[in-house]
């Protein structure tokens, strides 16, 4: 905030012209109080008038502490500051282009056009990213689909070509297209190793290059979003192994999805293109509305479905989404999807797989059924959610030390179940365009419309639905970029279609019964794939809990208008459902179970208490006079919090202003270095009180600089009055903590202070209100389940020491698998992506440790 | 807030016991400060235990005084009470809901149903609001028709039908379908005479019935959502009243639109059902909502467009739109759309007129042209904006005593004007459907697709534009309901059909440049409907200033996937244009025009000023004790103040809270009539002070009772203190006025107080906020043009008169038209719909006359 880092001219020899405004009041600070006070009132009087020159050391103070706060990891962005300190800028940047009138007069081309790029900035970062995220995106669809088919095949025409385009025009097959061999034993092994070999070399990239690629990212991002800092999260090398080894992951045949990671590269891309750029580089706010759009983006790529992406961005990204945010991500996502649709990736003009066009309507008799298809989304995404969190737990716990181990075991096992099932063998996106088809018009897969084969099919994907709700349970969350969407969706699609199939072999039973009456006689009454079409959304809202969003991506995967009630219907009983089974969606959950201190928009409370029954009540304080460098030091030593209230004295308690830690430090080194201060050198953190007036302290210059105390090297006093926030947030000890907390999400201040009268009682952070929170909510959590977990592992160990032992023997002791899989006693995460919450210590203060371990 | 009034018991001779918690306080209070504190501790500690009764007794003044509030005509709601009371509210139904358990046990049924019901009443009020959303919508569709066609013609086999469902099947008329006389003068005369009449129908009802019922209501729906109080505004009178008169007034042909009033009426009759319910008529947060949905709700009946509506209603109606609402939104939109559909008004299927599908895909060279129409839409929305606000200007100066004489000279005059140009005669929908369409198919109306026609066309879509421009300027704030959103549609049809049809003329003249390449050979290449489907979001975002959801509106017209791009393209080069000639849309300026505390969240300022330079800083104080209820009385009579701050002493002036000036007349009404005080009794608005303490104050329990001070009747003192809000949000003098409008945008208090080290240094409301605003920013607005509207209105004047001695003459003195037209000195509205800003006097202490003298 720059208020409060107004000026840095702490002893340094500056000519006294370049502080005029400032000169005033400190020439006269001796000179008593009144002068000073009259001094301050005519400069807030003429506030706007600021130096120009003094403005900029400003600014690189400022600049100087930004820098250093961006390297501080996992801590709290203070927005209130932040969008202060914008203000700032952008008052110092009127009186700058002020000079340059003078200079250049109105119309200097050079300001025109320098003006016209500063306008401009913001729009010319999102065309890029916009850009950038639709190549990448159309380079990961080529990708993948390529090396999905390889596990089943080659094109003998050009190894580079995946099975439709090899087979371009024809209808299921050609010749060019060539299975490893006929013999089906082998191509079964053969997709086998293919399968553990990709994603064990997804894994492996992982591990070695960018722990932070693993997952799906988007409760990081969240997080992020929201004003949290993770080094490296977003960063370019994350980008570029989360973009290698998606595909990778993918085509591994895992059930794994795109959607997640696609946003989170679309976010790394983001931010790598916009630190580029100086108005974001600084700025904190600014990012974030970037942020928000390429979230937006990574969806519109995914889905192929602009408004959606910006809906889901909404929805589920940014708690806090203006509409300013919202015009950069629509047009973000305009930019992306254009691009992507330029690129025209599988020549087909669809941006993806599973667009679908349905030329037959609904009859309201289907309705049951598709309330059938919500009831399945929600109960799915609850138990999911359950059961992921549980393996989450075990994972972290056991299986944290051999992530490239476990997906590739994964990655094998999964290629065994799911080869012999025709619709999981091949990838989770085609088995879903081919489950939504209508199966008029020449589209029949593997006989899937056959009415011979129908209990064969329902059969097939009755199997499917479960495996691969199994699989997504295990899958997602290993150490490899990981959607949770796309497969969510392929189990929503078998099940839809299964029920489908069913609702048309009742209809086929009893065409004349009264409940079919609406349908027209020689026309197909039911088309099972608007089934497929309706889970995959029930599945996807049950998942993620998202509505509106879902409800936009299934329309504009259609384009049909048609069916827009249908899925609100749908849409509609999932959330009914899942919201009686629990609150927040996958990423909510994860959130919650990894310790981010993140409060949720979404959820109500009512506590009922004050403020006081939550805050620490006897935070270190700072007096305004009285502590020495070395005090200041053993205090910066002795404690972690992130920022220190300043009183005017240790037993009043009068509440004066805070200082940053950063701040702090900085300001401490600074003197050290500059004016060579001693140890014993006395630390002012205030101005000097004048007799206590009703009226207006000074306005635009808070706090008075002490620099010209003394001149020479090695002074005896430090002033840090200008690093001091002399108005944080403060409220009454009896405030609602509603209240608070709503300040907490609505202005993202990092600490509230809490003051009675004037005097300092107390301080509150995000971490205490979710403590609290999650103390009065404990009931409502899972009961511990480590025994289970214990045993579960000791199976486990007990395998796999058998077949390292069994392998070891056959193989001569040349191969090892595993050694020694004992529990880490801590079960610490090294450079694993999962590591941010051990880490994650905002505040310093508090340890949400018990929050992270209840799930257990 | 209940905090505040958390017992009224002004000795009033209760049986103690019914004061549990309150009694240890109140009896240790004579005993000394010690007990008090440790009582009112172990209160805090188990804050939960609220008596029932007492929580009873509490509730039934926090209603009184609700109660009262509700009828305070143009205050602000204060969403931090709200939401304080809320809580509150909550914790006593949990209480009560404890004291269920042990009368019924855990499993009675009565406490299941009431359980289910309190816990599905939103729900069942939602659903109650879409489906009377629904029908309204059905029924005002068909209406609608039939009233418009009316003045063309008859249908000889029964009279209620309309052109199209007499001429059911038959293309373009049938014999059924009399027009009046095959003479064309007479059909023109007619024409006039019905529009004349159902136009003076129309202003007749809204004048004499509802005058709110007149104009959109959009802007102000906007400033009721975000908790200005209008009494009325959305009432039953209102909404019967503009259910009845909207047909008329568009069947008028007036260039007005069903859009906006359908918001009003839709939000009208969701605050009409749920004020049935308990649960929303206690609850200004919940009905905003609930309004929020209707809102959305509206938009979606008029577009068909349910996921436009949730869109509209985020983007433009609410400056606060949580999650919980947007599902609200989406549930309402939901049902209103399928009653709506299941009412099936056009027998078509169609929930909207002008529904369009498109069988051909764009091309990339038509986008210069697309921009073109983006580019029309931008200037379009600025031109008419600046020109209907002269307008309103001149109408409230002159017109607003002749609102029903000017509707019906507007009518006529409109009916003149617009019959003979084929595009204007017939209602704005049935036009914008003509337009939209694809010229294959079989679809021809008046030979539009007729290339010998294309000049004759090109010009009377010229004129139509042109002439709609003109008098959607002048009708649009005319005293019937009336919205702009379809004119401005039509508008944009027409320009863009005629671009559309010169840029095909374009491609016959020269079919094979380089530029017309992508053009398949035998395939019609250009879609004029197209252009004109664009051109028509084009201005629909122009003057509203929405971009998403009039895409998405756009999108479920079409349904058409292909066309998502262009219109994407389209209205962000409309925003573009749009922004650069001035900010808000409509709405927004009409609620500046008039003056509403209206905080935008839209737009960002930067003053660079601390919100001491803005606060009013000597507020009138109460102290905590001294003043005598005849003072206390002299006050309230002499000041207008909606609250007045309470200090301890009028010197020291250190804050103690905060009281309402309707809870200080309610709490002065109740002690004169309980306890009859006399008029030198001693008022106490704090308890008595303890010794100062960094301790928490008691919690739970802010103010300790003074009520058993005296138990006489006529009692010498009173004690107001459980009135006071002891924890009014109060900020440092020195914090931005930015984060202050922050504060009042996103958590919505009434008022912020300004302390200084715990001393009270002023007050700040969101008028201080908006006056400053306004200074700050007056450079921007325009000048003051009355000179000309004096000379306008001398000439029509001059002709009002003229006619009107013409008309007394060949009546022979029977018909006298207009009496005596002479500007009225203050131009008062008596009974009109613009009434509100005249009285419109939130916090009494400020007028915003000045910004609305400004667009004069």
């Amino acid at each position: 905030m720059n208020r409060r880092i107004s000026s840095i001219s702490i002893h340094s020899p500056q000519p006294p012209t370049r502080r005029s405004s400032y000169a005033t009041s400190v020439s006269s600070r001796r000179n008593g109080n009144i002068p000073r006070r009259l001094s301050s009132l005519s400069t807030a009087e003429h506030g706007e008038a600021l130096d120009p020159e003094t403005t900029a050391a400003d600014e690189t103070v400022a600049e100087e502490i930004a820098e250093i706060k961006r390297y501080e990891d996992f801590t709290t962005i203070d927005w209130v500051q932040d969008a202060a300190r914008e203000n700032q800028r952008r008052k110092a940047r009127r009186v700058e282009r002020a000079g340059f009138f003078e200079r250049e007069g109105r119309l200097g081309w050079r300001r025109k056009a320098w003006e016209a790029y500063d306008a401009g900035q913001g729009w010319i970062v999102v065309t890029l990213i916009g850009i950038a995220i639709g190549m990448n995106a159309a380079f990961l669809n080529i990708v993948t689909e390529w090396l999905s088919d390889v596990k089943l095949g080659y094109c003998t025409t050009a190894f580079y070509l995946n099975e439709s385009f090899c087979c371009w025009g024809a209808e299921s097959g050609c010749p060019e297209w060539h299975r490893w061999s006929s013999f089906w034993p082998l191509n079964y092994f053969l997709y086998i190793c293919f399968a553990g070999l990709l994603a064990f070399c997804s894994a492996h990239l992982v591990k070695s290059y960018a722990p932070y690629a693993a997952g799906s990212g988007i409760s990081e991002i969240k997080c992020i979003i929201a004003g949290f800092v993770m080094k490296g999260f977003l960063g370019f090398w994350t980008l570029l192994i989360k973009t290698l080894a998606m595909p990778l992951s993918i085509a591994s045949g895992l059930s794994v999805g795109k959607e997640g990671p696609s946003v989170h590269y679309a976010v790394c891309t983001g931010n790598v293109i916009s630190r580029l750029f100086d108005k974001y580089r600084r700025n904190a706010a600014k990012t974030r509305e970037i942020l928000s759009a390429c979230a937006a983006a990574g969806v519109a790529v995914a889905f192929g479905s602009p408004i959606g992406g910006v809906l889901f961005s909404l929805e589920e990204m940014s708690n806090y989404f203006p509409l300013k945010t919202m015009w950069r991500s629509y047009y973000c996502c305009l930019v992306a999807t254009a691009v992507l649709a330029a690129m025209n990736p599988f020549r087909t003009g669809q941006l993806v797989m599973f667009t679908v066009r349905y030329d037959r309507s609904w009859h309201f008799f289907e309705l049951p059924f598709y309330i059938l298809l919500g009831v399945f989304g929600g109960l799915y995404g609850a138990f999911v959610m359950k059961w992921h969190l549980r393996m989450q737990a075990f994972r972290k716990r056991y299986l944290s030390q051999y992530p490239v181990l476990e997906t590739t075991i994964l990655a094998v096992a999964t290629a065994i179940l799911c080869y012999p099932n025709m619709f999981l063998r091949i990838d989770m996106t085609e088995s879903m365009e081919i489950l939504f088809l209508e199966c008029e018009g020449g589209h029949d897969y593997d006989e899937l419309c056959d009415k011979e084969n129908r209990w064969i099919v329902v059969f097939t994907l009755f199997c499917a639905t479960l495996l691969r709700t199994l699989l997504v349970i295990l899958s997602y969350g290993c150490k490899v970029p990981a959607g949770i969407f796309v497969p969510s969706m392929a189990i929503g699609a078998s099940f839809g279609r299964m029920v489908g199939i069913l609702v048309q072999a009742l209809y086929e039973a009893f065409p004349d019964a009264a409940f079919f009456a609406a349908c027209e006689p020689d026309v197909p009454c039911i088309t099972p794939g608007t089934y497929a079409f309706l889970g995959a959304g029930a599945a996807l809202s049950g998942i993620m809990h998202i509505t509106v969003s879902v409800v936009v991506i299934l329309f504009e995967l259609t384009g049909a208008l048609t069916y827009i009630l249908p899925s609100m219907i749908v849409v509609g009983v999932t959330k009914a459902v899942a919201d009686r089974c629990g609150k927040g969606g996958i990423a909510d959950r994860m959130i919650w179970f990894n310790g981010f201190p993140f409060l949720d928009n979404k959820e109500e409370h009512t506590f009922g208490v004050p403020v006081s029954t939550t805050m620490t009540s006897k935070p270190t304080t700072l007096p305004a006079q009285g502590l020495t460098i070395r005090d200041v030091e053993r205090i910066l030593a002795e404690t972690k919090y992130q920022g220190f209230p300043v009183v005017d004295d240790p037993h009043t308690k009068i509440l004066l202003g805070y200082i940053g830690r950063t701040e702090l430090r900085y300001a401490l080194e600074r003197a050290k270095r500059q004016q060579m201060v001693g140890a014993n050198a006395r630390c002012f953190f205030a101005p000097h009180e004048g007799p206590r007036t009703a009226m207006t302290p000074s306005a635009t210059m808070p706090s008075v600089s002490f620099d010209d105390m003394g001149d020479t090297a090695g002074s005896t006093s430090v002033d840090f009055s200008k690093f001091v926030d002399p108005t944080p947030l403060a409220v009454h000890p009896q405030l609602p903590l509603e209240t608070v907390m709503e300040l907490f999400k609505k202005l993202g201040p990092r600490v509230i202070l809490v003051e009675y009268h004037g005097r300092l009682t107390g301080l509150v952070t995000v971490k205490d209100c979710l403590k609290y929170q999650f103390q009065a909510e404990a009931h409502e959590n899972l009961k511990d389940n480590s025994a289970g977990q214990d045993k579960l592992w000791g199976v486990i160990r007990q395998v796999a020491e058998w077949t390292g032992r069994k392998v070891g023997t056959y193989s001569g002791g040349r191969l090892r698998l595993g050694e020694g899989m004992s529990p880490p006693p801590s079960a610490g995460l090294e450079g694993s992506g999962r590591t941010e919450d051990e880490r994650a210590s905002d505040g310093g203060d508090v340890e949400l440790e018990d929050r992270r371990h209840v799930p257990r």
